[in-house]
């Protein structure tokens, strides 16, 4: 389906009313799927306890139990603001098909939030970046992957 | 902390056996604080219909849950392969002291995982993913993000 002004406008109005309520931090996002929003989500990682809980997130939590299924190929995002490294894997994750959003990374900085750095950090080889980083014990976690391959009853996703 | 490797072998370990009970792909991780496990998650994207349940995730998520925080400075996550950039971030994002993993991106892509396509996009700028992406809006997104620094009540994070 085309971009659809009305559900830009719904995921910046969320954001602000959520973030007004205590939930969390100003964001928020709706899903889409043939011109009908059939899940919300906004910021709630103070209020849950949840560092994952961002927007995008949960509106993709909340779609995927709605639609009982992990796939949500058909279906767009609409987010009030340009998602973090974290949402934007879990957008493709999710399979879903287009992504609009309203403030950019650098307004989401300027309020405060990591993205800008993020997307640096991210963007590094494991060795280059300020996290702590150590890899050990390859192969014995590549025996599962071989036992994964050959796994005749696995659910592909 | 430092390094242990009984934490690494039991990431590991905790993702053959999910795994092979059909929980999800074959991936888990456990969060070590003052040299405890205090949490424990596996991949359950297929049983859970959840893209976002990726092993990390649901550590942090229980460990979170679990302490009642949204931070978990002070605490290392031990995971059986290199996170995804999601779960990447969701590491930043929880405050994690340490990563320690296994299986290299290059294991999880043999093994049918889009990571290394995934780093590669969140590494673009929007407009040159293959995601379909625009930005409308931006200046009504900005206003919420004023109205948050402005909030006297707000919970940083």
């Amino acid at each position: 389906m085309p971009y659809s002004e009305q559900f830009l406008h719904e995921a910046i109005r969320l954001s602000g009313e959520k973030m007004e309520a205590g939930e969390g931090g100003p964001f928020a996002a709706v899903i889409v799927k043939n011109g009908k929003i059939i899940s919300k989500g906004w910021n709630c990682v103070t209020s849950e306890n949840d560092p994952t809980a961002h927007g995008e997130v949960m509106a993709i939590r909340n779609a995927c139990h709605a639609l009982e299924t992990f796939s949500l190929e058909g279906c767009e995002i609409y987010s009030s603001c340009e998602p973090c490294p974290m949402c934007l894997a879990a957008i493709y994750w999710a399979r879903l098909d287009a992504l609009y959003f309203a403030g950019s990374m650098a307004d989401a900085a300027a309020a405060g939030f990591d993205d800008r750095f993020l997307y640096e950090e991210v963007s590094k080889p494991w060795n280059l970046r300020t996290l702590k980083t150590r890899q050990a014990l390859q192969s014995e976690a590549q025996a599962v992957f071989k036992a994964w391959i050959a796994k005749p009853d696995k659910t592909a996703y």
